[in-house]
C-alpha cells in the first residue's frame, strides 16, 4: 500500500549527505515529494526533512540509513497521515485556546484535541461547546510539584503528542518540563528577548514602545528562555494603554500560536542547541 | 506677511483646553491647517499641536495663551519655514549616514546637514562627495570626558538644531547628554528593550529570534533607555548568520533613522516622562 | 446623569470650526475626552469625532451646533454606552465568522451578534454553540431580487446597526444595497483593487505574488469597488500553491474583518466620497 | 585550484533528480554548501539551485549531468566569485539609483555598476559624485524604436549581466525586451496587478486605499506583467495626500528594488512561465 511518510535526519555534516540520503530512497523505489535540508556551519549539523511517498519497509529503509550515515545520526519516519493529538492547558483567558479550538473545527488546523485542563474552571463552557473534554486541575492548596504532577497524570491519560500552553500562567518545574522534551509549546506575550516574565504589556507600556509582539516557543528549564519557533509584532503608538496594547496583542499571540503548532503538527521544527530549524 | 508657524503646546489637562487654544487662535484670526491632541489620562496631561496660517504677533498670541491656559503650560511657537539644521555623529558604517545625505540630496528630507563629525576618518570621502564638511574627532589617547568636550565644541559651531547619531559606536557622557536635552536621536540596532547595548546582532542570532529590529530613540543617561521615537521589524530565519542579520538589518536601521528624523524636523514629537507623544 | 457620548460632525470647511465646536461643548459643561479631526483638503471637508462625558440636554446641544456651524453640517450624537446590534451573512466559510462568534463570546469585541443568516445551512451547528439564532435563507429557485427580499425582511426583523458579510459569496443588488447605506461591511480576499470579483486567490497564484491580502469595505453598487476601511497583507512564495495561499489567507481576512468592524462599532469611521476617514 | 561555483539546474520532474545531481557533485569530489531545490506540482517541473566547492573540471561535470538527467533539462554553472555587472536605466528620480550607488558603495549590493543611463540629463552630478560613468540618452526627436535602439547600443558597450530600471519612466518596446530575456529588472511603484501603469500613487489615493506598496519584476512584454521578483507594503490612512504617499513609497520602492537585485546577483532566481522561483 503507497504510504506517505516524512524523514527527519539531523547528523554531523559530512560530503555527500544529500546524495546518500536521496539514493537509498531511490533505492528503496521512493518518490520524493518535497525535500528541505540545512547546514548550519556554525555547529557544523545537518538537517533535512524528506516527504516519501511509496511502498514502505520502515526497518530496511532505517537500517540502510544507519549503515550509511555518520555517527550520531538521528533518523525518525513518521506517518504523515496520522492527526497529531494535543493537550491544551490554559488559565482564564480564551483568545488562543478558542482560536485553536475554532481552527480545529473547520479545519485550519488538521489536529485532534484529545482535551483542554485549566487551572481554573473558567472555560469548562466554551470547551465543551466544541465537545472536547475539559478538566479542572485547581493549583490551590498544592505545591508547585504536586499541581504539576496532577496536571502530568492527567495529559498522560491522553498520550499527546504536543502540550500546548495556550496562555497557561503558571511556571511548570523542571521535572515537569524533562517529562515532554521539546514537545511542550509555550506562548508568550511579547517579542522575546523583551520583556521576559510578568506583565509584558505593563512593561511594554512603561517603556513607551512602539512595536509590540508575541513569541511561541518550546519551553525548557529557563523561563521564556526556550527555543524560538515564531514570533510577530504590531504597531502601537502613544495613544495605546497598557489594557489597548492588551487588546491587541491578543490577535498577534493567537497567530503566532497557530502557526507555529501548524509548523509542529506538520513535523517541520528541528530543535538544536536551543534554536529551532523550520523546514 | 501671511507665515506658517506650529504651535506645540502642553499643559496639566483641564476642561475646555482646546476651545481655550483654538479661540484664542481664532481671535488672532489665524487659520488652524491642522490640529491633533493627545491627553495621556495616567499623567492628566495635555498635548497638542497646531499648524497655524496667518499674519503673527508672536509676543500678543504667546501671552494669550499664557494668560489662559493653566498654570505649568509650555507654549512653544516655530516657524515652519525654516529648514532644521543637524550635526550628524558616525564611527565607520556608511548606510544610515549615506541614507540621509542621499535623501537630503534629492529632497526626501527637508533640512540641513551643518557637518558631519566622526571618531575615525573613513566615512570623508563620501561626506566630501555631498559637499557637507566632515571632521574627524579621534577618540585615541583621550579619556571620554575629553573626547565629548571636543565633540560638544565642534558641534556648537553649527549651531545645530538636532544631534543624529547614525552609528556612533561610542556611549556620550551624563554631561554631553544634558547639554542637549531631547536634541539627540540615536539608531540602536535592536528592537528595543531587547538587546541592550553592544552586538546585538550577535545576541539576536544566539538567541535564535524570528525577527530582528531597529530603534530611533532620543537618548539619555541610561543606555538605549532614552525616549522611543519609532522602530521596525524584519522577519530572519534558522539560515540567517549573525553577518546575514546585520547586512539584512541596515535597511531597517537606515529606513527607522530617517523616518524618526524626518518626524523631528517637522515638530512632531513631545517627549514626556521618558516616551514620545507623535503629533 | 453623567453620559458618555460621540459627537460626529463633518461640515464644509470653515475658520474656526474645532473653537466653535469645543465652545459650545464647554459652555455645556461637557468634558472632552477624546477629540479628533481631519480637514481633507482636496475637497474642503472637515471631520470631528469628539467623545463627551457630562450631563446632556442632547436637544439644545446640537441645536447650538446647527445654528454655529455652515449649511451642509452633519452632526450626530451617539450614546456610545449602547452596544451595537449586527447581522452576520455567510455562505459556507467558518473562519470570519467564526472569529466574530469567538471575539464576541469572550469580550474581544463589544457587540451583540443578533443573529446569523446563511444562504446555506452549513455553519449552523457551529452559531448555535454560541446561543445564537441562525437562519437559512436559501437562494435556490430565487432570482436574485427576490432572495435579497428575503434576505432584507429577515434582517429587518433584528433591527440591526450594521450587516457583516462574513465571506457571504453572493453580489446583492442595488435595492438591497440601498437599503443599508454605509452600513454593510464587507471582506474580500484580496488587497483591492487587486483582484476585484471571483477566485482572488487562484488569480494571484497564478499571476505569481509574493504578497496577498484582505481587504473589509463598506459595500456600494460596484462590485469591491466600495470606500476601503481596512486592508492587510501576507508575504508568500513560490512554495504556496492556490489552495495554500487561500489557508494562509484566512488570518488575515479574519483578522481584518473584525478589525474593521472594531473601528465601526465605535464610531469611528466617517465615509465620504468613496473614502473613509478613521478617526 | 578550489572554486565555487552555482550549479542552476532545471527539468522536468522525475523520480530521483535530487540523487542523481548531488550524486555526480559527490563523484567529482564537490562540496555542496548550500542546496535548495524546488517541485512546482501543477507544471511538473523540477529546480535546483545548488553552490559547490572544489576542484572543477566544468565540461565532464556538465557532460555527466547532461548523461543523466531527462530530456530539456537546463543546467548552468556560474563563477559565483565574479561580480556581476549591470547597468542602470533612470529618468529624473533619484532615490531608487541612490541607494543602489549607496549600497555598491559601502558593499551592501556585491555588484559592478558598469554605467547609468538616462533619457535627462538630471542625474549626471550624483552618479559622477560615484565614480560611474553617467550617459544621456535623450529620446527627443526620436521615435521609441530609435530610441530604444541607441540605448540598447550604449548598453551594450558595457556587456552587463543585468539591466536595472531605477525609476526609468519610459516603456522598451519587444524588440529591446527580446534582446535581453530575463535580464532586465524594473521596479513599478505599486503592488502589482493593482495600479497597473501610470500614476499608481494618484490612483491609490483616490480608490482611498490603506496600503501601498512596490513591485519589483523581469519585464516582458506586457507593461507591469512580467515574472514579480519581491514586492512590499506600508500602511497609509487618510490624511495621506498622493503626494504623501508618493514620498512614503520611496523607501518601499528602493529598497524592494535593491532586494531583488541581491537576489538576482547571487543568482537565487529561477524564471519559469511568468513567475520566478527564488531558491
Amino acid at each position: 500500500m503507497i504510504e506517505n511518510k516524512i524523514l527527519l535526519t539531523d547528523c554531523p555534516d559530512d560530503k555527500g549527505l544529500i546524495a546518500k540520503i536521496t539514493n537509498i530512497c531511490y533505492k528503496h523505489q521512493l518518490n520524493i515529494i518535497h525535500n528541505n535540508e540545512f547546514v548550519d556551519f556554525e555547529t557544523k549539523h545537518f538537517f533535512m526533512r524528506t516527504e516519501l511517498q511509496g511502498i514502505f519497509n520502515e526497518e530496511t529503509l532505517l537500517a540502510d540509513l544507519a549503515f550509511s550515515l555518520p555517527q550520531g545520526t538521528n533518523c525518525r519516519l513518521i506517518d504523515s497521515s496520522r492527526k497529531k493529538r494535543i493537550v491544551i492547558l490554559v488559565t482564564k483567558e480564551a483568545h488562543c485556546l478558542g482560536d485553536i479550538l475554532m481552527k480545529t473545527y473547520y479545519g485550519g488546523l488538521d489536529l485532534e484535541i484529545a482535551a483542554v485542563i485549566g487551572n481554573h474552571d473558567s472555560l469548562r463552557s466554551l470547551v465543551e461547546r466544541f465537545d472536547v473534554p475539559f478538566h479542572c486541575v485547581s493549583h490551590e492548596h498544592l505545591t508547585r510539584i504536586e499541581h504539576d504532577k496532577l496536571l502530568a497524570e492527567k495529559i498522560d491519560e491522553y498520550h499527546p503528542d504536543l502540550i500546548v500552553l495556550a496562555k497557561y500562567m503558571r511556571v511548570l518545574n523542571p521535572e515537569f518540563v524533562a517529562r515532554y522534551p521539546n514537545r511542550v509549546i509555550n506562548i508568550h506575550h511579547s517579542f522575546l528577548p523583551a520583556f521576559i516574565g510578568a506583565n509584558p504589556y505593563k512593561r511594554a507600556y512603561e517603556r513607551g514602545v512602539k512595536i509590540i509582539g508575541a513569541t511561541a516557543h518550546f519551553i525548557n528549564n529557563e523561563l521564556d528562555e526556550g527555543p524560538i519557533i515564531m514570533q510577530n509584532v504590531i504597531n502601537v503608538d502613544h495613544t495605546y494603554s497598557a489594557e489597548m496594547m492588551m487588546k491587541a496583542g491578543r490577535d498577534v499571540e493567537k497567530t503566532v500560536l497557530s502557526r507555529a503548532l501548524d509548523l509542529a503538527i506538520h513535523d517541520r521544527l528541528f530543535v538544536f542547541q536551543n534554536k529551532t530549524i523550520v523546514l
